[in-house]
């Protein structure tokens, strides 16, 4: 698949507040479509936000049709019980892309900070101004979790262009 | 809803091998329908597995329709890493039940061991012999992984008869 015209759906998953962005690629720069947030923490219940985020990730992916999904992904977490939830959690939002057949790529939350501003450690601030200028981004959502989403994606974005990407899909690994 | 006839799907998951076990019960009684494994552990890919996961459950639950879903699930794990993967897995499972209105309970293994052998510790063996001589079951599962799925099954109707279990359903709480 060509880079051109590709669109990459980019979650930010919590079982909180899930950010989401749709980013186009158009004459090779990312142009932002849609955003969002999901707020599975308006119930109560651990298994109705999981229910409400597998529905309204399903219902996005139905929508907007993107050709993969960047999921931002810790790798370790203070506990495992909060490690068993947000995986619960990545799991119900990568069972709705996966059963569309959208494909899933998921990066670290230094991984996406370092692509977008060269620093792993970089403030929200830096990320959104680093989105805007370096990216030509006109307009940036309002929640810092939909920025987030904005983010994953134009990581995504940015590897589809280097060479490690094609073994990556050959592989199946994460990068 | 009654507890007689009630349809209870246990599922044991993982992302080798998910046991499941339907029980019906009948005349007070928990009766066996229908048992095997799902085998994600044939895939190499970690998204396959849980695609394959999610399409597997969802078909069970529309083939056979159970009233609850009862999930073995442990609480803690030996790191991070494995219980994310465990997460996701669960997630997975979790999201193909709940999108067609399935109730879900879950149980820690210990417990599950427990309610059918009075032993915390019980060997896998031990419960399946409860599982014939207390519970009266004819047809014991080939496979051990699906008789933790009928286990955790008999564990829910088990609870069912119990006091704690109304204040479960109100409160959502895991027992």
């Amino acid at each position: 698949m060509s880079v051109n015209n590709i669109k990459i759906l980019g979650i930010d998953p919590g079982t909180q507040v899930t950010g989401y962005g749709l980013v186009k690629v158009k004459e090779k720069k990312p142009v932002i479509l849609h955003m969002g947030v999901i707020t599975p923490g308006k119930f109560k219940d651990h298994y109705q936000r999981l229910k409400f985020l597998h529905e309204k990730t399903s219902h996005i992916v139905g929508q907007y049709h993107p050709d993969v999904l960047a999921i931002e992904a810790p790798f370790y977490g203070k506990n495992v019980q909060s490690m068993l939830k947000l995986g619960r959690a990545q799991g119900a939002i990568m069972a709705a892309a996966l059963s569309q057949g959208v494909p899933i790529f998921e990066y670290a939350p230094l991984k996406v900070k370092e692509a977008i501003t060269g620093m792993g450690r970089a403030a929200k601030e830096q990320v959104a101004y680093f989105l805007q200028k370096v990216y030509g981004l006109e307009k940036l959502p309002d929640q810092l979790d939909a920025t987030d989403a904005i983010a994953v994606a134009i990581c995504h974005f940015i590897q589809m262009n280097k060479p490690t990407y094609k073994k990556a899909i050959k592989t199946g690994r994460i990068l």
